[in-house]
């Protein structure tokens, strides 16, 4: 089946749910899934419709929703079923994240192709490997050597047309002008329940804070670093008993399951970004 | 704010959306909250949509979507903002549950009135002295007597217009034809993880089982014991360390908060029953 | 049974078990439970070791164990099965906390008296009164007047001999001389996953900073205010479609159980504080 | 470090902490780590116990210990932190669990060699080889043919020394006399929370029963299928909008973990059975 996904926000007011939603009926198009949202404080509606295309084409429907979206001031953007986005994954030495998104990509739950996976480390050219998928390391020599190396790293980006980028456990905090190429389409993952812990050493700092539990919060990266939209959180319960080694470990599986669920979010249409908080309509 | 809420099913077809929706914009009436679901196995489509009455009557709605609801044969019901239902508690000798309904409903976060709590043994009426409710005691001398005893229940319930009745660890199996009286109307919580450990002492059963985590389950009650229509579930995790009494503990504290919670979703009709299955719309 | 429970703490070294389980040994006492940790990080031992006094009489422990802890160089304290520790509860408007720290204590889970219960607003005393509880009100006219209602307030305390108090929901920041009176013997709920949101609003700072998860912390009060030794914590995911209000919502279900929790191990002697971590053994 | 592990049980009776770690203390044997529970219904006594073997040979210990185990009953086992058990692992065509064990031996979580991996399906031949870990496709073309192939892998196991087998979805079940030359060496994993939804498609069943929450078992295997003690167990959340597909891919993600924390305990001797119970001392 053939379908369109079209993420939508506006200013809140009577009407947009009947409006939009006649616009499908009334072209024949079986609605297959809906889903809205108001923030009733910064009075914003946001909504989340997906529809069947059998018997409309792309240019029809972008012309003719165009139109309406003109007349109701909609945002929006489409997406079509048959899409499969470039996805690149940074990392750096640990490889949990990484390998779970190839697993899932391969098992079908991540809609995407990953043309490269970077790194300022080489250790993990042997996962990239197993799984065929071509790796570049582009290493940091120095701090002053870093401009260049996103240079690099952004030239290859370009090369192979990147829709998104997913920082898996990528150890370096990117310079503002590289995230500024790629304005909500940076995913990262820190180990930590954010605000809780933001920067280095999360893991070590919550063990000397003596927190009885530990999280991990996926985010889009912005300027500001730790502090971008968060899609996803999770946390586990840990004891006085756990080490700082324990925390790492256990956070390993918390951070990977937090990422891929807000990977799969993005790369499914379901997020949309309001100020600092997103709007992840659920499966 | 004068509101009224539809819960609305029927078999799924397309235009249902625009249609129901375009019924209150037309109308202009502010759509307050609009969710659906489609169980895509059997073809029925679930909807409820939370409009504003301001400018409407209830006779003309009722009669204006009565129409509608001919013309696209929804099954429906509808319920209005100043209502508040009268629920009746039964309990046997556990408090934990009749405490945190009365404190939820003290605190506003459960709309209805209690009228009367009503137990099969005394020791509970000090509860429902501190906060005033009316309680009576109907106990069961013998088998014989139950019968007699649900006829006297069942009389003074309809003496007070009951519209739900929750078995707050009413230790009691009621007869079909007691529950025939109030069908989709009686809330039980059953101290376990349904399917699992239906019947009487779970958790002796589950502490010589040797599960690692256990639960509690509020279900609508039917004429099959503990297999009604599941509305809430929640567990905790237990290690072998925890006696019977442990768990007896711990699932007091799972028992009141899914308990509440699907008492809680009722009287905000946010569910639909189907089949074994409820829809039940998140707030 | 009699039982006695000691909680233990030295720096570690080769021989402590076998050297303090021997003494119970020796002396024909059963050990009921014995659990230990060691923190390799400050190489610090802790134990807590609760053992069947038949047969023994407090006086003729305490001066051997002395004797054995002097030796040994054990810093330890000692408590007995029979005894019933005086709790104060310190509350605002929120009732939420105090009702689940009363039930409980009729319930027979938390061991403990409460002489009374102290506020700075009076609202509060309707369910003071219905678990008959004394309920003194100290308002706080103006911030001068806060010093003069602390004396007040301790007065109180003394004359009631209170061992442990518990802030449940009390929405003043006590003065650090107030705090020196009860060292590691004030309990106090955060309404927010520390360190994550220290200080006032959490809910509604949590809600604009967009967190998926909410929680709350219990812990001992110090005089850096949200910063003293965690006991407990506690989080539930939350949605953007939750208002600021359902967090404050979620999070007094979250509250409640945390810091009931906290009590709870505290007076079970389960708690041994070390620097801003502490050592919870579990049941 | 050169460390051994010994799990003990016997009949709960005064002195065994103390005699057991006197034991150690007066053959200047550090004590690591020192666990304990008594099971009060059957008067069993557990215990587990790490020790630095500095200064001491493996056959000193046993004879030594082995004595004081005759003078006091104890039933137990020792293991010594060089060795690295063998592990078979059993798949058929999902390969989740499968990854998650091999990338935890690989990251070092999961301290054993896998020899070898075996599989009725050759479809996972491409993970095995991806890993380097030799693969055996031994299919059952007919029911009959069932009790030929057991005979081939037991001979495979006999020839690679297998210490513990792994049924990583493994949809077969194995006979009797199988599981009867691995006693309590055959870690499976259930895709329910048992004891609901024993036996086959429990997720589809999961979902026509309408449960609000899904898990997974982990557990020894034993001669009655899905009824072996449980070592492990997790849930997740789901909606009515969960399809039968959808609990299958969220239960894809608790099968793995809750099946690499089993083997995990396993392999650091943190088990030990008790009729149809475990105890699993955490770390």
């Amino acid at each position: 089946m053939n379908r369109a996904t079209l993420l939508i926000h506006t200013a809140d007011r009577r009407g947009l749910l009947a409006g939009i939603s006649g616009f499908f009926t009334e072209r024949q198009l079986n609605i297959l899934e809906c889903r809205q949202y108001t923030d009733t404080r910064t009075e914003r509606y946001f909504m989340r419709i997906e529809a069947d295309m059998a018997g409309m084409t792309r240019t029809r429907l972008e012309t003719e929703f165009g139109a309406l979206a003109k007349e109701l001031g909609l945002e929006y953007s489409v997406y079509y079923s048959g899409e499969r986005p470039n996805m690149a994954i940074m990392v750096s030495r640990a490889s949990h994240c990484l390998y779970d998104l190839l697993i899932n990509i391969e098992g079908g739950a991540l809609n995407c192709k990953v043309p490269l996976i970077v790194s300022n480390h080489p250790e993990l050219e042997v996962v990239a490997q197993r799984f065929r998928v071509p790796f570049y390391c582009f290493p940091i020599a120095s701090p002053e050597a870093k401009l260049e190396q996103e240079k690099q790293v952004l030239e290859i980006f370009r090369k192979h047309n990147i829709d998104l980028i997913v920082l898996a456990r990528y150890m370096q905090i990117l310079s503002n002008d590289f995230i500024s190429h790629y304005p909500g389409r940076i995913i990262n993952i820190h180990h930590a329940f954010l605000p809780a812990f933001q920067g280095g050493n999360p893991y070590e700092r919550a063990w000397e804070y003596g927190v009885k539990m530990i999280g991990a919060t996926a985010h889009y990266a912005t300027a500001e670093l730790d502090e971008g939209p968060i899609i996803e959180q999770d946390v586990e319960r840990i004891t006085h008993e756990s080490t700082p080694n324990d925390l790492k470990e256990i956070g390993r599986d918390i951070e990977r399951r937090v990422l891929t669920r807000a990977v799969r979010a993005h790369l499914e249409h379901r997020v949309i970004t309001s100020g600092r908080r997103t709007v992840v309509f659920s499966r």
